[in-house]
Order: structure tokens, then C-alpha cells, then sequence
């Protein structure tokens, strides 16, 4: 990718040799945006990114995995700041042109001598080969990289969006996911990049779930240096840039969820009908979230009444005797009946598959939205009790 | 217990042959109170009983477990209704004096044919010593009978409540939980009745979770026969009254999670120091929910970091500086501080125990909350992917 390197080391943070540092590099500044947790409890570097951020304009964003530098105190600020200032020297280039963004472990001091000598030998590693590297070292719980790539064209010129992510548990992002990078070789002012970036992840981060629990450290970065020479200006530059902006997070966004953990299947649940935005959207997520659906899909079961009574209980306005409900193109319920043992035989066949498309149909008003998410295995169970020991 | 007589048969609704229909009769009418799930999806029987309760005054309940009767419509209505009828015929009691109450599977019609000929045969079943038959015939995943009995006095004359309950999974009553019965001796208006019960339940059922899904069917049934003599009159009397109900509830609320699909573990989160009675809800409501805090404490691990990070994404006033957190009397956190890992490992023994308290103390205000949930195990898993194979 033009004008960008990569790299990812082990530097003995995690306990298992894996590769744990990563470095994104642009030669030079680039416009720069990002969307953090709402969680009210934030790590250090997710607090000192949101100042950094505000200049627009970044070249280098150093992350480790296998300790989140969270609830740490005043220690974990002064450490993040630390990274900082030592990464600035190794690249020779302004401390508030550099984000720190860290993911794993909550409570513990990063070990600062890791640090110490893994910066240098993340900056020696740079290259423009390091992508996947860079993608491996962010990984937590995450049973693969996630890497996808895109290009479009503009005025006949191509340009090029990679976006990098991690995410397998603690995923239900409210603003962003785990951890994103999205770089891009467009030119365009990091105002308008916010912008982009906001409408790219209210489609795809902010609609995925593996299991409720929101991150401290989430965040979505992007970096546009300009390389491609393609200028994002006008609204029809704009567009062709957002929808090539929107398939990159939400294959992204896709990926964490396939990669939930403990995950076996990737479920869409596309709910119409409703009276407002916001009825669509409660309902959408509290199927999302429930363990019982998430349990029964699981089990390959298309066990409807699980699917209703999640809708009845999130809060919208909603009438059983107008509900209906797909799987697929089958219909299990219309008029809020169940349409018989066939149908649902049907339905289990349908649940065999890998990912699967459940529509609700409100039948009460014209809106609509949508929630992806996994099912829920013992796997996530071992994994989560199993996670510190 | 004086002026109940009650009966638990196996009709075959369930296909397993254990117990499935349940009778208990009041010898005279009793006053009588009940809430109901907030679930907008709601069981017929529901439907018909908070019709029925309005008059205050009830003698006998029908309660059938392996199926809801939820989501079946106007048949549903219908059948519901002819249980109703066959019943009074079988008691020779009036038809308004009788509730019914379902609990299964959602979605499938009732078999009648099993209760034409079950209902004659509960009927004939009635006895004083009836209770365990009762409390064995209203169970679905549940795996122990939940009854609870407690006395008190008033003016030195004693009275009796004795509480009975099913519940094991979709259980996060917003109300009342699953199915609860709870059979009074005293004297007292229907009206007093129910706010007694609203009193009681929100202490009990109302602050239990095992999976966050609120169910179809949540009933709590309150009847009180006057046998005792003792009369629920003036405040000193009503004081003594509310709390034997209270412990009566909490008892039941208590078994419920104990008995939770999965559970190994009875934890009760408190929350103090909120700035207001909502923010001390949330935190306590949205930790007791975490998947992640669930499957840490089934792990025994005393993972934090999770605890914190849950209270962060409640939608509640925090300020992770000012927080602490205590296992039992060992504290964890301290002015946002992790205590170190001497603390944890004492944290962690204290989690082998079956039943552990957990304080999160927000240090911003005089309010608290709290909410008693269950842990998270593969079994949950197994039991929900299996539920109607």
C-alpha cells in the first residue's frame, strides 16, 4: 500500500511468544480520524488518543496486544506516554503526530521493559511487506488475522482502502470495535474522514455483536495520506470513497463476528416494520443478545418463540398478532401464527448453513435495521473461564 | 397447611412422563393478588388472569408445565378458557374464580386431550399433603422443587406463608418470575395484598437473573385464605406480615438462581455509593447480565477488570478513580487502584465457595442497589441447544 509500512514483533508481552507489537508507519502525515468506547471506564491510551486526535493529522500508531493498559491509574498514563515518547525517537518524527493503542488483559501495568526494547526492533522491522505481520500482532483471543482490502476509482484515477481489525470477545461496540485501522491512500481533510468514518461504522461496528460486553480500549482509526493523488472533495468523490469505505468495515466487522469467540455461525437479523428507527434497532439487538436465541442457533434449532419473546421484551412497540417471521425465504410465522413442524423443518435445514439471514417483520410501520452476531457455544464458556489462568 | 389442599399429576403433556399438571384449591375463596411479566409477548393464560385477578378473589389455580401456550393465538385463548371450564364443572366452583398458568415451550398448541382426561384426574388428586406433588408438576429444566415455608405472629397468634416456585432458564423477571405460588393463612384485602407482594417481589424476583431473557409466562400468585384468623389490619401487623412475605420471596428468588440452567455458583452483586437509585440499578443490573463476569466467577477467577469494565458500559454515572471492589470482605480496588496480586489470590479462594457477595462501592453518593445472579458454564449451553430435541 503506497506510502504506507507495517510491522508486528513479539516483544514478550504475552505469555506465549506470539507476536504482540505493531507498528503502522505513513512516510508522511496524514489526515487522521478515529471513534472510541463509550465505556465509561477507558484505558490510558484510548484517554490520550482523544486529545492527540484532535490535530487531524497523524504518521505512526504503535499497538500491543496481550494487556489493554486499563484501569491502571496514573501510572498506565504515564507508561502509554512513555511508548510515546520512545517511539517518537526511534522514528524521529513529533510525539503528537503518534497514537498508542494497547488490547488484552484489564488491571495490570504494561511492562515497561518490553517496551524498552521492543520499540526499536518494531521500527527496525518496518516495511512495506509487514501487513500481515501488523494484523497478527494486534490478535488477542482471535483465532485469525483480519485483513481486507479494496480499491476503487475516481475521475478514472485508483485509490486503495486496507483495514486492519482484531475482535473475538468483550464485542459489542458502542461507537467502534476492539481495535480497526483503516488506511487509505486518498487525499482528504480529516474533517470529512470523521465524517465518512462515522457513517461507515453506524453500518457495520456498531451493528455486531459476539456478546454484549462492550470494550474499554475499542477504537477505529483511519489514516488517508494522499498517495493515490485522488482528491476527496466533491459529493460524487465523496460517495464512490464512502462505498468503498462501508465494504471494508463491514467485511471487517463480519470477520470479528465469524471470529466470535466460540462462534460457529454468523446470524443477520434484519427486522422491517416497525414504528420508528429506534423500535427497529431494540429490537434487532436484544435478539442479538439474547443467550437463549444465540444457544438455540447454536443448536440448530429454529426455536421461533425465542426470537419473539426477545422482541416482546425489548421495549419497542410491538404486536404478536401482526408479527412475522423468515428464515431465509421461508416464512415460520405470518399474522403471529406458526405455520407448522413442516415449516420449521424447513428452517432447521436453512440453520445448517454457516450464516444465515432471520427477518422479523414488525408489520406496524415503515422502519427497519439490522444487528449481526454469532451463536453462542460452550467453546465461549471454556474460553472466558479459562481466559487469565 | 390450613384451607389448602393441593395436587401435581403426570397428564402427558410433557414427553418425558414426569408430573405436568398441578392443582391448588382453596377451600373458601381467598383474597388474591398477581403480577405479570412485562413481556409484550405474553402467554393466553396471562392474558385471561390479569382479567380474572380483578375481582380479588380466587380459589383454585391450574398450572400446566411443558407447554406455554404462548404465541398460539386465538386457539390459544380458546383452550385456556375450556381448561378454565372443565375445571370449575370438575371443582362445581365458579369459572371467575379460577386462574390457569402455563409453562414450556413457546408456540405450540396445548394438547386438550390431555387435560379432558387430566383434569378429573387432579382434581381426584387433591390433598393436604399434596405440596411436593404440586411443586414436582410445574417444573421445565428446573432440577429441584422449590418450596419455601415461614411462620410469624401477630398478637401471638401464629400464621403460615408457604411459597412455591419453578424457574431455571429465561429468567430476568421484570415483574414476577417465571411461575411463584405463594398460599397464605392470614386475613387481608386483595388490595393490600398486592402491595404487599410489589413490596416483597421487588426485593426478590425483580433483582434475580440467570440468562437476562425475560419470560413469556413470569407469574407470581399471592392467595390468602384468612384459616389463621389473624387479620392484616393496621401498620404494626402489616409490618410482621411483609416481612415473613419478603424472606418467603427472597428465599424462592434465591433457590431459582441456585437452580439456574448451568449454575454452579450464587453470587449477589451490591452496589453502593451511587449518586442516584437508578445509576445503583444499572451497575448492579448490567454486571449481574456480563457474560464475561459469568463465565470469570465459573472459572473462579476473580476477574475484575470485567466487573469494572461492565459498570463502565451501564449508562451510569462512574468515575473508574473513585471506585472499589470487594470479594466478600477482601478488597480488590481501591480509589480506582488494583490492590495487587496478594489481594486477587485471597479473592480467588474466596470464589470456590458456592454462594460469594461481591460490593462495588461507586464512592460518588448515598444510593444502593443490588442483584443476585448465577454463573455461566457450558452446561448452559448444552441445555439451551438441546431444549426441544
Amino acid at each position: 500500500m503506497k506510502g504506507f509500512k507495517f510491522a508486528g514483533i513479539p516483544a514478550g508481552i504475552k505469555k506465549n511468544k506470539l507476536k504482540d507489537l505493531g507498528l503502522i508507519f505513513c512516510e508522511r502525515e496524514a489526515s487522521a480520524a478515529a471513534l472510541f468506547t463509550k465505556n465509561k471506564v477507558v484505558a490510558a491510551p484510548v484517554i490520550i488518543g482523544k486529545q492527540t486526535i484532535k490535530s487531524g493529522t497523524i504518521q505512526a500508531i504503535l499497538v500491543n496486544s496481550g494487556n489493554a493498559n486499563c484501569f491502571t491509574g496514573k501510572k498506565g498514563m504515564e507508561d502509554a506516554l512513555s511508548c510515546v515518547k520512545k517511539l517518537s525517537l526511534s522514528l524521529g518524527i513529533r510525539e503528537n503526530n503518534i497514537l498508542v493503542s494497547s488490547t488484552g488483559v484489564i488491571g495490570q501495568p504494561l511492562p515497561m521493559e518490553k517496551f524498552e526494547t521492543g520499540i526499536p526492533q518494531v521500527v527496525e522491522a518496518l516495511s512495506k511487506e509487514g501487513l500481515d505481520d501488523f494484523a497478527a500482532s494486534i490478535l488477542t483471543t482471535d483465532l485469525c488475522t483480519k485483513i481486507v482490502e479494496r480499491t476503487g476509482k475516481i475521475e478514472n484515477i485508483p485509490f486503495k482502502i486496507t483495514g486492519i481489525a482484531k475482535g473475538s470477545g468483550m464485542i459489542r461496540p458502542d461507537m467502534a470495535t476492539m481495535l480497526a485501522f483503516i488506511c487509505i491512500d486518498v487525499k482528504i481533510s480529516s474533517g470529512l474522514l470523521k465524517r465518512c468514518l462515522m457513517t461507515a461504522n453506524e453500518k457495520s461496528f456498531s451493528r455486531i455483536s459476539v456478546d454484549g460486553d462492550t470494550s474499554t480500549n475499542d477504537t477505529l482509526f483511519a489514516l488517508a495520506n494522499g498517495a493515490s493523488k485522488v482528491d476527496i472533495r466533491d459529493k460524487e468523490s465523496q460517495k464512490v470513497f464512502q462505498k468503498v469505505l462501508d465494504e471494508v468495515c463491514l467485511e471487517l466487522a463480519k470477520m470479528i463476528v465469524r471470529d466470535g469467540e466460540g462462534a460457529t455461525k454468523l446470524i443477520q437479523i434484519n427486522v422491517k416494520g416497525a414504528r420508528t428507527k429506534q423500535d427497529a434497532f431494540k429490537v434487532a439487538e436484544t435478539i442479538a443478545h439474547s443467550n437463549l436465541v444465540k444457544t438455540a442457533i447454536y443448536g440448530e434449532d429454529p426455536n421461533w418463540g425465542r426470537i419473539t419473546a426477545a422482541a416482546g421484551r425489548s421495549g419497542a412497540q410491538i404486536n404478536p398478532d401482526t408479527m412475522a417471521l423468515f428464515f431465509e425465504d421461508q416464512a415460520l410465522v405470518k399474522n403471529g401464527m406458526w405455520l407448522g413442524s413442516e415449516a420449521e423443518k424447513k428452517a432447521a435445514v436453512l440453520l445448517k448453513k454457516k450464516e444465515i439471514d432471520i427477518t422479523l417483520d414488525l408489520n406496524l410501520g415503515d422502519e427497519s435495521d439490522h444487528f449481526i452476531f454469532c451463536d453462542f457455544s460452550e467453546n465461549y464458556v471454556k474460553i472466558n473461564a479459562d481466559y487469565r489462568s
